[in-house]
């Protein structure tokens, strides 16, 4: 049998090992991801996944809908569609942004398979290896894939209770410029963000764009939970204060069904062009079917009624993890307190790392995701993400219970051995600094 | 307002520009896509798409199926699931590559988003900027598009009526170890290509298999119509006889349903790893929803007698391509007869140029696609691919009547004016040498 010649001393594990491209070395598995088989088993209570929850959903008239759109547009919905999006989709979503104060165009969006292809597409055409991307710290797990997967150079911007930054952004900007290299974009999630669970306050938002529109640094703005305020509160979003230097991602999987994969981005014309091109390579076209279920429902549902329905839901849950958390954690630990979205940030003590405790929590049947997760750099050992959007309040308020008994177990071993033999025995890394 | 430094003398134009990677560069608007603009319009005959015929899906079967998808698995079809794509449907793939002498294990598979989005993983783990693809001439614009996105430097291997040549690639990858380049991997169609509509003779299976091991070149086999054999015929898959060195792409486009978007990857164990993590980066997960009722579909639909009622349509269009071009084609015109798929490659006499001619053709109402969008060099100047997929049989030999005219109009102004007059009033390049 063939075998290629053995450039890596590790022929036995792949054979293909020398031919992959520099880029597949920075595809490696997420934390998350692997956290999620065992996170999985009934008897966990996942705090770690970020599902929505469907229950809400009308199945029964979806399914009716479905069943129509394949009799009367089958012709259509299973056929090959442009890979710009359906024009009738692409006008809706314009409508659905309006909501945040953006008026688009609709030839100025493009419809993706999830806002994680929008997210693809853009770092595709504008990061060469090298180019430097800032994201806060810390940030979406799968952004930080998508950008290792096209080997740019992450920096993080720390956050505080009102989101990035901007004195933290001038200085990582200059220090990107003093290093001689360039800042292709950033990336930022401002409204309840993934994972941190803060709002960028609405003073800071014209800061921020003025900071990177003087630095010519564009602005990618990731908004999947925007409506998802639990107060009904609606956040202007960037792209609505700058047209010109703002691409905007958004996504149905947050505010009606995951399993669709419909996302979008609407970007300057120009820069159009070139993502449905991108697109056209990656994919060819979006699924047509599922642009269609998506356009129906929200022509015949009461879609603000059912996102209101979503906030209530999460609302509660998220209420249940923050009474959980001031009842149970032991002193030292802080958390975030988001008024929408899916999670909480929490940090831990001191000379507990979040990673190296993670085998005993999932052995305490509950399952959150360390924070190491959320950084390019290796930051967050102090930190978790807590996720409320998928167990009912009554499982979360028992995780939580589960969680602060494994919190207390180590810092129980930490006072009695020291922070060396904790670390010793968990044979985690030392824990590291963390700006967020 | 802001602008960007202005490095690239079009600022009015995209102030975008100085921003965009460079792989960007390549991305361009493909013959193909612009041409579908025109070609759609009612009174045209189109023999330029590539889009499968859709008429005989049982529609009312499939919405009622659709309907109780959501109904009875709503939960799932409508959530995220994983990048791997969802077990049983990877089973039951492994059924239909059975077909073709291919056995492989579910786990080696991943769904994706249509065959596209595996071309475009394969290539993004495999392909460093300058790397070589081989490919034959002509080969597929889409994946000619997903190679230029990952700045890849494709090299055509010539083909008979037999498919590619043997001779030709020994010679093509020796050309590029001699110029100090590597080959990563060969790209090849071996079932009625496209476009040319050729097969892979089965004795010359072996062989190009035996060349690609012994120069350590990994061979990528596209196969979307191989089921679609006018008298039933099934050529054994090259996956049948290597596992190791081959990466098979297949797709439900062409025997269900385009506009579904479900298509796939066999790959070795380790390389199966790596396209995971990719598709994880580019769009978290192909829909849940569609390899639902993909599944559902292969479980409970007559699927093998399905493909059999495609056959016997596309074999009605195909003689009726053949026949029209048999009976009006001016002498000096060649094509190839294929025995399955949807497509028949043309050359016309020297000194017409297929892309010069394309708008007047239009003009007489028939549209074709110029042989040079499917070639990364500029050949196929004198070639086009003729589609037989879509238009009914008498619409095709209505088709090619206006499409002898033209020519014949072409050929009368040739003779009068001589092609360097014909050039020059066309404003198109002068024809190029062409190795199909």
């Amino acid at each position: 049998m063939h075998q290629p010649p053995d450039r890596s001393g590790a022929r036995s594990l792949d054979p293909h090992l020398s031919r992959y491209a520099a880029r597949a070395e920075g595809m490696t598995a997420s934390e998350v991801r692997a956290l999620f088989a065992v996170a999985s088993r009934p008897e966990v209570v996942s705090l770690a996944g970020g599902m929505p929850n469907l229950a809400a959903l009308p199945l029964d008239s979806l399914s009716q809908q479905m069943a129509s759109i394949v009799a009367e547009e089958g012709m259509t919905a299973l056929q090959y569609g442009s890979a710009h999006g359906v024009p009738q989709l692409r006008e809706q979503i314009c409508e659905v942004m309006a909501l945040e104060g953006v008026h688009g165009h609709p030839d100025d969006l493009v419809v993706t398979v999830g806002s994680q292809m929008a997210l693809d597409l853009v770092t595709r055409i504008f990061c060469d290896p090298g180019d430097v991307v800032l994201a806060e710290g810390p940030s979406y797990v799968g952004a930080l894939g998508t950008f290792a997967s096209y080997q740019a150079d992450v920096r993080h911007v720390a956050m505080d209770e009102q989101g990035l930054v901007p004195a933290a952004l001038e200085e990582a900007i200059a220090a990107v410029r003093a290093a001689g290299k360039r800042v292709k974009f950033l990336y930022t999630i401002p409204n309840f963000q993934n994972p941190a669970g803060v709002t960028l306050a609405v003073p800071r938002r014209a800061e921020i764009l003025d900071i990177c529109l003087r630095h010519d640094v564009l602005v990618i703005e990731d908004n999947p939970y925007g409506l998802l305020g639990f107060d009904g509160q609606i956040y202007p979003a960037l792209r609505s204060m700058d047209r010109d230097n703002v691409i905007y991602l958004g996504s149905f999987s947050k505010t009606f069904a995951s399993g669709l994969r419909v996302g979008w981005a609407l970007a300057p014309h120009a820069v159009r062009e070139k993502l449905v091109l991108a697109a056209e390579s990656a994919a060819l076209c979006p699924p047509t079917l599922n642009q269609l279920v998506v356009s129906r429902y929200l022509a015949t549902h009461d879609w603000k009624g059912q996102i209101k329905s979503f906030q209530t839901m999460y609302r509660e849950r998220r209420d249940a993890l923050l009474a959980g958390l001031e009842q149970h954690m032991p002193p030292g630990c802080t958390w975030t307190r988001p008024d929408g979205g899916f999670f909480v940030w929490l940090t831990v003590p001191e000379g507990v790392d979040t990673k190296a405790m993670q085998p005993r929590a999932v052995t305490a049947r509950v399952a959150y995701v360390p924070g190491t997760g959320f950084y390019a750099d290796g930051f967050g050992s102090r930190q978790m993400r807590l996720s409320f959007c998928y167990p009912p309040p009554e499982r979360i308020t028992e995780g939580v219970r589960r969680l602060a008994s494994v919190l207390a177990e180590e810092l129980e071993l930490l006072r009695t051995f020291g922070p060396t033999a904790r670390r010793a025995m968990s044979g985690a890394q030392a824990p590291s600094p963390d700006t967020a």
